[in-house]
């Protein structure tokens, strides 16, 4: 069996940070396969960390392994975790990137990285990411029990910065952006089962139609459809959503039924 | 024998897309290599990703099979295609980006991407590379005959944007920039085999003499040469070609013979 | 034993060069696993190059095979190298991008690429990273002796541009910025051994404190610690060094002594 480790991390690529970190894990479990995610998450945002590893982390097979390093707290006192999740295993700092795994895991459990025999020979006060982190997945990927990695973890930092969206006295439901993709598509907070009947969304003042697909609008149009994350994603056919509309990460968007219709709960 | 999957999107890294595509295909065959190409094509350009696709895909062995997900048209009613040209496999869609593909292979065939049994368990209205390029590809990877994924194709979309070069009454050879690449080089559609004798290209109203290699020229100065492509490329050394004459993808090039010289056919 | 290559090139990927290169390893070498170390090194930026390798070609286990690709002068007489230094082997044109391996090495030896039975069917003017580079790098991940490449060569062209720290009149220690990475943190030529007692790092004329780690100064603060290279380093948290204090590689940067304090050595 081939195991098979990801990377994800803010460093970019063009420093070498990434290639010290594959050069260690490569020395400890040479056959590894390693798949990069990304190295371009915005240096330090935590949130996009979070919304980008829940894409791909239970995609993967069981036994694979997952590092990731966006870590704006290296040198101070946050913890570092070695996590199993639905038969995934993860290495990343305590920093709350972890939060929507364990959202979405049925079982879970946490170690902190703190047996130095499984740390790197150095120990830097400013990357972890290549004398920890790393080590500690190679590690793993060798078959290394998670519990010999530190003692367990019941209470990983969890974002308090995602909140389900709120009822309004209106009867409207208020969510947020969460993330805008390369495309311009937002990512809503919005449930995208709640995208039926006789119903809009409603961002910087502009009411906006669901449709399926992109297909059934012309080029240029906005449209809310279901994302493939399951939430409610808002569009423009062949164009910016986020340019069209000037919206940022954390913009309100609201789901407005329309008079005489009723929320669908 | 180790199988290898080669991938080329449109989609960045940092949304975990990609990430998403390849959780999926070591799910369904997790002994494969996978090689990222690129992931930073223009978004939706078609014609940039088929130029970019005709520079790899029969250097790779056969066996290989590429993945490209440039795909402008997800959501409308444009077919998926699987194809095996020259031994190697393609997945991708049919909207032209296949196009230097067919040109340039002995042999080729094509199927519909319509078997629901390699498709992955969601079908979202806009991933289909998650959830139906990525499946496919994977199973191509572990062995499955092409034909089983659809019926043939025999009419795939191919870019008609490309033209040969056109022969003008002056008998000089028109012919366009089809690619800028990123050191600035002007990639054109003129053949490379006519780059000899006492001929010039202009380009902006501007000639410029043929050199066998950069070093016959000085730092800045502007060249015209044979690409690695075999086609007349223009270039600068040390610099952008691109910048130093401000044009673009489509800009129109000319191949002159001086007086008293004949083209060369 | 599976085999293990790594990539460093200026290409970016959109263009297909990189998966032109990986096509022709693959070819050579299929059970080869290649990771990207970064295609994103400024274009020509050899000084650049040299000090992302120096982070992680020792990392890599021996008998691994780095493939660095920063040519500004392809083209031109420089001729190609491979190398064989501490275990592991490297191939790389001769501009200097090897200074800090034959640096740091304990032992190396190095070949001119000559032979023209490893080099690919195609020899273009523009890309000897595919034609000449790539497959000698394939060659030697298959297990070929390197002296089978071409004769020895036994003065590698070598930067002249990172000079030793000065000591000036003053007792101060003067060095320069030699790289600023994605974080905007200062790398310096100045060793971080020196970071001790009563003495602080100047920068554009303001003195910074060292400390050891991002964990003791306030968010947007500027700091001097000791980094991951091992050399002095500048950098605020959380935000960018570079910016705060406006400075470029090759700023000067001193090391100074407060008054009563001796230099340590």
């Amino acid at each position: 069996m081939t195991p098979r480790l990801t990377l994800l991390t803010d460093f970019g690529t063009r420093d070498g940070y990434v290639g010290a970190m594959k050069g260690v894990i490569a020395s400890i479990t040479p056959r590894t396969q390693m798949d990069d995610i990304s190295h371009a998450v915005e240096p330090g945002n935590v949130e996009a960390a979070a919304l980008t590893l829940e894409r791909y982390w239970k995609r993967y097979p069981s036994g694979t392994v997952h590092l990731v390093v966006v870590d704006p707290g290296v040198g101070t006192q946050r913890r570092g975790l070695a996590v199993e999740a639905d038969g995934r295993l993860l290495v990343l700092p305590d920093n709350g990137v972890l939060t929507r795994v364990t959202a979405a895991a049925s079982t879970w459990r946490a170690v902190s990285l703190e047996n130095e025999e499984f740390m790197g020979p150095e120990r830097s006060a400013t990357f972890h990411g290549r004398d920890v982190f790393a080590p500690a997945a190679a590690h793993l990927a060798r078959g290394l029990a998670l519990t010999r990695l530190g003692p367990a973890v019941h209470d990983p930092v969890l974002l308090p910065s995602w909140p389900e969206p709120i009822r309004r006295e209106d009867g409207s439901l208020q969510g947020r952006v969460i993330g805008i993709d390369r495309f311009g598509n937002l990512a809503t907070n919005l449930p995208g089962d709640l995208l039926q009947g006789a119903v809009q969304v409603e961002v910087e003042g502009r009411r906006i139609a669901p449709a399926d697909t992109y297909g059934e609008v012309e080029p240029g149009a906005l449209l809310a459809l279901v994302s493939s994350d399951g939430r409610i994603e808002v569009a423009a056919r062949d164009t910016s959503a986020a340019r069209l509309l000037s919206v940022e990460v954390g913009a309100t968007v609201r789901l407005v039924w329309e008079a005489g219709a009723q929320a669908g709960e």
